[in-house]
């Protein structure tokens, strides 16, 4: 997190960026943190997934994606990506200073170590999250005794995409994924969503894990670290009773497919009349 | 297909791109086919998927691909990538007139025509293959009474990344995509595989299709497309006995992941410094 500079126009919107359709599990916990503010949210579709990606290239279209983000005016910058988040955080707070930024790295992290009794801790996420370490290393400042173990879980993010968010296949590929980290003398009684894809399968692995372990995401504590940091810096917009929050979307390509795949993510209709194409 | 050029020269290697890995299982065809020749492989990892991508954005990156291996002075170009042949194989026709140029759909659609006997023929592959429309046109002028059924099946592309080709979840994923297929008072006879992912599963797939359905993918017709190509236009390598063919690998990122992943798809083991990082 980068301190914000007060003075920055209250009425300007927030943006938010994901590799594609995913980070809209944040903007939907945004919009119902933060009534009254205005969201400009960005998918990088002609370049997803980033989670297969390495480190470098990441970098270097998150940058271009919190660029064009900055050339229209956002007052504060949510990483809503995980990969991104990991790889590109400390590179973007280099870039834009000044300008009040926030991952979903750290959030989540602290809501696991929140929900944990015995620091034990799993991680699901795409392989690049999870081969990135960002969320063990943020675990581990949290809690220095905590023990986290992280599982690259790719096929969990083809199945949200898919739209098959209960049933038997989530279940199968939730046992081979998740069986063995049950089966020891000493299992985690935490499992962090660390991708933005997977609060939609939430309800199926919440069906599926032992008794006793907390399933936890990053969007929600994503949204209430960014409501606090604009409150802090004097740039959150006063809202008035019944004030509702606005989003606007852009997308690198294929507007008419972050429309009809991104409502599931949001949970509620997205028109591909509302998602300008854009180059960054 | 492109008539070849005589005179270009015999000893040059192939160029074979994808977006990915998947097209080394098309690779794997090829050295088997054409023992004595050499193959130059670009996997453009930096932008997979193209199955998401529009068709605009596939032409682009197909030309650029095309023309990193031009410039590496291959003798023919095959597009081992269902969607980019789907979407620029009449682009690149024209980008470089002359260039011996084969994609896989043509093939794939021709060895499908030849193993039904009632014209029913279902296509699977990613969601940008069948929605373009390709194997269904190819097969329609192959046999124009024939009844072409396209299913997109993007899950399978992760399970066979994640290397998971056979077992329960394979089944499950397949029974929910497949099973309505074959329901009906009416069903396929032959089942073409039109993603280059999907050979992999192929014999998990073949276990699951009722009796009498014929599973077919593009990797085989199309190296023999391309040896006969090559046999017409006299420039094909004169092999001699116990020659075995040679590949190079390009990729556009992340070169360790190219070769782990890899190696699932081309069936041996390939070593992250045999793969060149490249800018297209």
């Amino acid at each position: 997190m980068v301190a914000p500079v007060p003075g920055l126009q209250r009425d300007r919107p927030i943006g938010v960026f994901d590799s594609g359709v995913g980070g809209l599990t944040v903007l939907a916990a945004l919009e119902a943190a933060l009534p009254g503010e205005e969201f400009l949210y960005l998918g990088d579709t002609a370049r997803l997934p980033y989670g297969t990606k390495s480190p470098a290239s990441v970098v270097r279209y998150a940058t271009q994606c919190a660029s064009a983000l900055v050339e229209r005016g956002v007052k504060a910058l949510v990483v809503a990506c995980n990969t991104a988040a990991s790889a590109a955080l400390d590179a973007l707070a280099a870039r834009f200073p000044g300008m009040p930024l926030i991952g979903v790295v750290e959030p989540g992290a602290a809501a696991a170590v929140a929900v944990s009794a015995s620091g034990r801790i799993a991680v699901i996420g795409t392989e690049g999250t999870i081969r990135a370490g960002a969320y063990q290393r943020a675990i581990a400042r949290l809690r220095p005794d905590a023990r986290v173990t992280g599982i690259g879980c790719s096929v969990f993010v083809a199945l949200a995409e898919e739209g098959w968010t209960d049933g038997p296949v989530v279940a199968q590929v939730a046992h081979r994924y998740l069986d063995p980290l049950f089966a020891g003398p000493a299992p985690p009684d935490a499992l962090l969503l660390g991708c933005t894809h997977f609060p939609v399968l939430a309800a199926a692995l919440g069906a599926l894990v032992p008794p006793g372990v907390r399933l936890v995401d990053s969007a929600a504590t994503t949204a209430q670290a960014v409501a606090a940091l604009l409150a802090a810096g004097g740039c959150a917009r006063r809202g008035r009773p019944g004030d509702v929050s606005r989003s606007r979307f852009l997308a690198t390509d294929a507007p008419e497919r972050f429309a009809r795949v991104g409502s599931i993510f949001l949970g509620r209709p997205v028109a591909a009349g509302e998602v300008e194409l854009i180059d960054v």
